[in-house]
Order: structure tokens, then C-alpha cells, then sequence
């Protein structure tokens, strides 16, 4: 199973990550975790550009192929192997971000990044994406001072991005949007819940 | 006027290129030099990581994306710029080489290769290619011993580039296939032929 989470930055990624990987290895799971872009060593240096070189003037078109540059190389080095060997796979974004970020809130035609994404994964989609869905006046201070670039874009462009991704999410049926604004349990608790759901589903 | 010179390593790219510029400089174009992947900072870095480290694994699909964000970044920054104040621009490859690179000897899907192409290059497209086309077993000696990733391919490889080069000429009617095996200045005369037919053609 490969399991994708997105969401706008301050929505709580990565706390609920990490519990559900304690939870799906108790229940006899062997988890991947991986993060996109980055975890390969080209993938790393490509976020390096794309987040950490606030000199570097990158336009959407150019970031959101660095973004696919990157994914090509974790599907192929990373998660495809890890699902053909009956693992499962955690992934911190995937394109459902792109679609977000470049097309819905900077503006790229979003046909264009499904295109150049379908490219990238090369069919490598997640069976279950879960957006953490948050309003950005309460994920933004979260983000305490040392913004990369991407939350440097401030929190109207987070606005877009939150938008964008809901509206992604009444397409898609395989994302599943979960209220951020929750406890972390109940948040916790309503994402297991999804990935049981999406696993008896799953042929 | 855009013109991208393309072919394999060893043709004699740059001089070619060099004795064009001088022409077209004395027939009063202000000629604008750019290398694809390169001249923009963002650019510089990715064709770093394409060219110049060759302890990165990249994949087809990786390298073929990269390529296409720096000259993503190169269109917007540099080639667009130059032909709206009316300069006439030298690229040192562009998409065509992608095609052959990545498609043609690498073995991606060309229509995928295509497809992206359009995005990056947002209808930014050469009036004139100059194809500097040389036998692979007259150029790879040419390259010393300082191999960068896509010489270090080996001879084979360049064979099928070569081939790819070749192919895609014969659709392609603004590719103009110049035997680089001629004497420096025979070449030169060619491709000044080229480049004033083109200009006699273009609105």
C-alpha cells in the first residue's frame, strides 16, 4: 500500500506520520517512509534548491519540474521497489502537491502539471492520500521563523494552496480530507480509519 | 531570431557557434549567448548536478525533468526576454537534445519527452537548429579524458543519439543537418547559408 499525506505546511504532518507508522507496524505492516521531494540523494539535492536556496529565483514552471525531476527518482529508486516487495510505503507529499502549490495557487494550467506529472510517477500513484486540512490563519504561525521558500510565499498563497487542495480532494476519491483542527488523537484516529477503510477496499 | 545549435559532443559546437556570432554581430544583430541547461543561476546548479557529479544516480526520467526545469528558467530569464527586444539569441542545445538524449538513446517514450518539452518551453521554440552532425567514432576521441555524464556514456550511446539526431531532422523542417565532418570554415559557410534562407523565410 502506499499511502501519500499533504496538506498545507503547520497542518501536522509529520506527528501524524509518525503515529500512524507505529501503528501500522504493530499491526504487522514493514513501512517505508520517505519524503518528496528528496530521500535519494538527487532527490535531497533537488530540495535543497527547491527549499533552502532563498537567493535562487525559481519560477513556478521551473519549481514544479524540479518537484517531478525529484519524484521521477524516488518512485524508481524507492517506492516502486518497496511496493513490489510488499511494503508500505509513507510518503510526506507527492503530486497532489504540485497540482496545489504551482498549478491552483501560482498559477500554472493544471492540465499541464497532470501532464508532466503523469510522466514523473509513471503510474506510481498512492492508493490513499490524506490531506491534512487546516485553515491557514491557524497553520501559519506554526511555522515559527525560518521559512523555506514555499512558506516564505506568506499565508494568502497558503489560502490558494488550502483551496486548491480541497477542490483537488471532491475530484479524487482516493484523497481523503481529515480535519486538522482536531486533538492529535482524533486526528490520529480518523486517519486510521481511512487507511482500514482504503485496505478493505484494496483488492 | 532564436537559432539553438545541437549534435553530439565533439561536433564543434562552439566554434561554430563562435564564428556565427562574430557574422551576425557585423550584420548589426545584437547577439544574446546563452548554453541550455545553464546561464541562469538556477540553471548553473541543475546542469551541475546533470553534468558534473558523477557519484549521483539520476535515471532517464530524472535527468530528462531536470533538464527541462533549467530550460524552463532559461525561457523565462534569458531566451523570451531577448527575442521580445528584438536580440537575436545562440542557445547551445535545447529541447531537440532531450529528444535524442533521453529519448531516442536512452530510451523514454518520445511523445513523453515531447509533452513535457511543451510545458518547459512554454512556445518558446528555435527558428533555426543547426544539427552539427559528425560520425560518433570522428568525435568521441575528440573529448579527452575530463568525460562529463552524458559523454561518459561511451561511444554507443553517441551512436544512438547521432541516429536519434538524424531522425528527428527528417520531420522537423527548421532543423538544418550540417556535416561537421568539412574543413572549420566550409562548415561555417553552411551554417551562414542556413541561418540567411531562414531569414528570408521568416515574416
Amino acid at each position: 500500500m502506499f499511502i501519500s499525506f499533504d496538506g498545507i505546511d503547520g497542518a501536522g504532518k509529520s506527528t501524524q506520520r509518525d503515529l500512524l507508522t507505529q501503528w501500522l507496524t504493530e499491526q504487522g505492516h514493514e513501512v517505508v517512509l520517505c519524503r518528496d521531494p528528496g530521500t535519494t540523494e538527487a532527490g535531497e539535492r533537488v530540495r535543497d534548491l527547491l527549499l533552502h536556496r532563498a537567493e535562487l529565483e525559481l519560477h513556478p514552471r521551473t519549481e514544479m519540474l524540479l518537484y517531478m525531476a525529484a519524484r521521477a527518482q524516488l518512485v524508481d529508486d524507492v517506492i516502486r521497489p518497496a511496493i513490489a516487495a510488499g511494503k508500505t510505503v509513507l510518503c510526506d507529499r507527492y503530486l497532489l502537491a504540485n497540482i496545489a502549490y504551482q498549478g491552483h495557487a501560482s498559477g500554472l494550467d493544471l492540465e499541464d502539471v497532470r501532464g508532466v506529472g503523469k510522466v514523473a510517477v509513471d503510474h506510481v500513484m498512492p492508493d490513499l492520500t490524506i490531506l491534512l486540512d487546516l485553515p491557514e490563519d491557524i497553520a501559519f504561525p506554526r511555522l515559527g521563523k525560518n521559512l523555506d521558500r514555499m512558506e516564505a510565499k506568506g499565508v494568502a498563497f497558503m489560502h490558494r494552496v488550502r483551496e486548491g487542495f480541497l477542490k483537488e480532494a471532491e475530484t479524487y476519491p482516493h484523497v481523503a480530507v481529515i480535519d486538522a483542527s482536531q486533538e492529535i488523537d482524533a486526528i490520529q484516529k480518523a486517519i486510521r480509519e481511512a487507511v482500514s477503510q482504503r485496505l478493505k477496499d484494496m483488492p
